[in-house]
């Protein structure tokens, strides 16, 4: 279980609850994990919640009970819930207590239910005037997540300040002589010790032409002399995400390495600056890419330049290049949360990224993650 | 990218495309991330394959691009891949592919596309005479993937005797003042030297009383005398996963915990005896959980008795309980992987589970983990 005080899934309930009422449904099936720890606390593999107007019934299976039973008074305590433990399969279980529900339109997460689900969820409640509508809703917890609550804050920023402890030993785990992968293992041994339950996703150690892959596994490569390499690793605490990158010269840099680290640099600093409240989310994306663009590398940026963080790694907002499908883009508001990470990638030659993660805050912009982002030659 | 053979993804291409000519489908848009490494080797978090009778078009983003290039003419290469750059965003691209192939029914995942993107992808589409017909597919590629081939079975053969190699130093870690979380940091620093990528899952270290809970977190609990305590990790090696259980006792157990111990020891034996081509899956289940109602633990055992491995660490064949909708159960044929690992979970008490993986061979069952199942008293 998850450590939201009871009070703050209580105001999140609310929130559901009248996104629900604006889309006059009468209650909400969620199905994406994710979205349940965020309503719940819930930390295992498999549940299903539907919220109504005044309840929350939390669909799970035998392995979860005792678990779930025992979080009842706590202080973290998911608020008002009914336990229905699963008989035969979950999609079984969530047509019996939609069956059950005087409920006439429910909502379902589109961007989550699958086809397959519904199909069946859509047969078994069939199509009579008693059968309940269902109703695509898409994002609609999505929506609430993506401005962190002051419990969230709190977490995240002792996640990132953890994350920022990491950076001076993960760094002297780079030496000449060694494997990625040996590199990588040893990181990880640092966020562990460092407090984070685990790391928040395979840590990437890149090392000479393997930093032109922007999401190259670790692997056999020997780091030698002249290597930029490319650490991006991260750790989750408490449910929460954080995630940070550094590139690294080995020995004396070439002209051209350092180069294009600067232009890195300055590309993540750029970005960082157009972070503030109204501010679009496209906006800052081009605030990197314009900078790297100026200094010749415009190419060598292919991927976004950001990405939300909280109980996933990668969630809303995505800072990203400009869609003509949403010119506007979602304007950023006060408690978002996501990483800064341009990067550079020369394939054959290897590659630069820098990321930090920032806070949008009433005025402007706080960065969480605090490691210097000094050229650093080993 | 993953090392299968290119004759063995063409092997498995020419066994989907007949179930595609078997379905009346002229191609099949696979979007399980699982499901394309298995096709074409991929081992990144974003792509989408759409195989036809001819080609097999593979759509990712620039992160993937110099990966998947520099694949070509290696030993495992996806044989014969069209390389498709996603432009604005995944689904606006697929819609382009599918938009301009001569195909007219194309199968879709339904068990792994959400009602969002379909309704979306259908929307663009269009409804024309022209437009083509996207029909819900469901298991075609996991019907391939329950059957290990050659390659799958010798990397699963060498995983899981590397995951036996663990066990006891696993159980060295086990000691009295020491915390359950600290524990499962050294298990998985073992894991990961001795050669596996990551480890497959979040290992579950269960002391005293929370060893009731199956699928607890490892926390801050302290080990003490007279604790059972489960120890459950998996590997992954080279894209595959196995999965392993031991419990152990701190100190001389008393008469109870050693009788829950043997009954699950034997229950765990039963279900293996159980396996052969031609048994059904249900029935496998229903040896082990026989066996711990004739012991008066039926009650205690809540989850089924096994799951099956592979690009998954859980998948197909699940050994669960008859049930009601499929009374006949999926035969077990050769080459099926999966789990055995059945439990007594008593809340306020404690827990045992133990779990080996096993193969069906052509004559009955190859157990591939190898570790002693002996009680042990540290």
């Amino acid at each position: 279980m998850s450590h939201a005080p009871t009070r703050a899934l209580e105001r999140r309930h609310g929130v559901i609850r009248q996104a629900c009422v604006e889309r006059s449904l009468d209650a909400l099936i969620v199905t994406s994990l994710p979205n349940i720890l965020y309503l719940t606390n819930f930390t295992g593999s498999s549940a299903i919640v539907v919220l109504t107007r005044d309840r929350l019934h939390f669909i799970t299976d035998s392995r979860y009970v005792t678990a779930m039973e025992s979080s009842r008074g706590s202080a973290h305590a998911c608020p008002a819930f009914e336990l229905v433990v699963v008989d035969g399969s979950y999609d079984a279980t969530l047509a019996g207590v939609l069956g059950s529900m005087p409920a006439a339109r429910i909502g379902f997460e589109a961007a989550h239910l699958t086809v397959g689900r519904f199909d069946w969820l859509h047969r078994t409640l069939g199509e009579g005037p008693e059968a309940p509508i269902l109703v695509a809703a898409e994002g609609v917890v999505e929506a609430a997540r993506i401005q962190k609550d002051a419990y969230e804050l709190d977490t995240l920023r002792t996640a990132a300040a953890m994350l920022s402890s990491v950076v001076p030993g993960a760094i002297e785990e780079v030496r000449r002589g060694r494997r990625e992968r040996e590199i990588a293992l040893a990181i990880d041994w640092r966020i562990r010790t460092a407090g984070f339950t685990k790391t928040a996703f395979d840590t990437i150690v890149a090392s000479g032409p393997n930093a032109a892959l922007p999401h190259a596994h670790p692997g056999g490569r020997i780091i030698s002399e002249n290597d930029l390499v490319v650490l991006d690793f991260g750790g989750v605490y408490d449910s929460y995400c954080v995630d940070l990158t550094r590139t690294v010269s080995v020995g004396r840099a070439a002209p051209r390495a350092r180069e294009v680290y600067e232009a890195v640099r300055s590309a993540h600093d750029r970005a960082i600056e157009a972070v503030r409240p109204g501010a679009d989310r496209f906006a800052v994306d081009a605030a990197a890419r314009d900078e790297l663009t100026r200094r010749g590398l415009g190419e060598a940026f292919g991927h976004g330049t950001g990405h939300g963080l909280g109980i996933e790694v990668h969630e809303d907002p995505r800072i990203s290049r400009r869609r003509a499908d949403d010119p506007a883009g979602t304007p950023l508001t006060a408690g978002m949360v996501f990483t800064i990470e341009p990067g550079a990638y020369l394939p054959g030659w290897g590659g630069v990224r820098i990321e930090d993660d920032v806070v949008v805050t009433e005025d402007g912009v706080d960065v969480l993650t605090t490691a210097a982002t000094d050229f650093i030659e080993i």
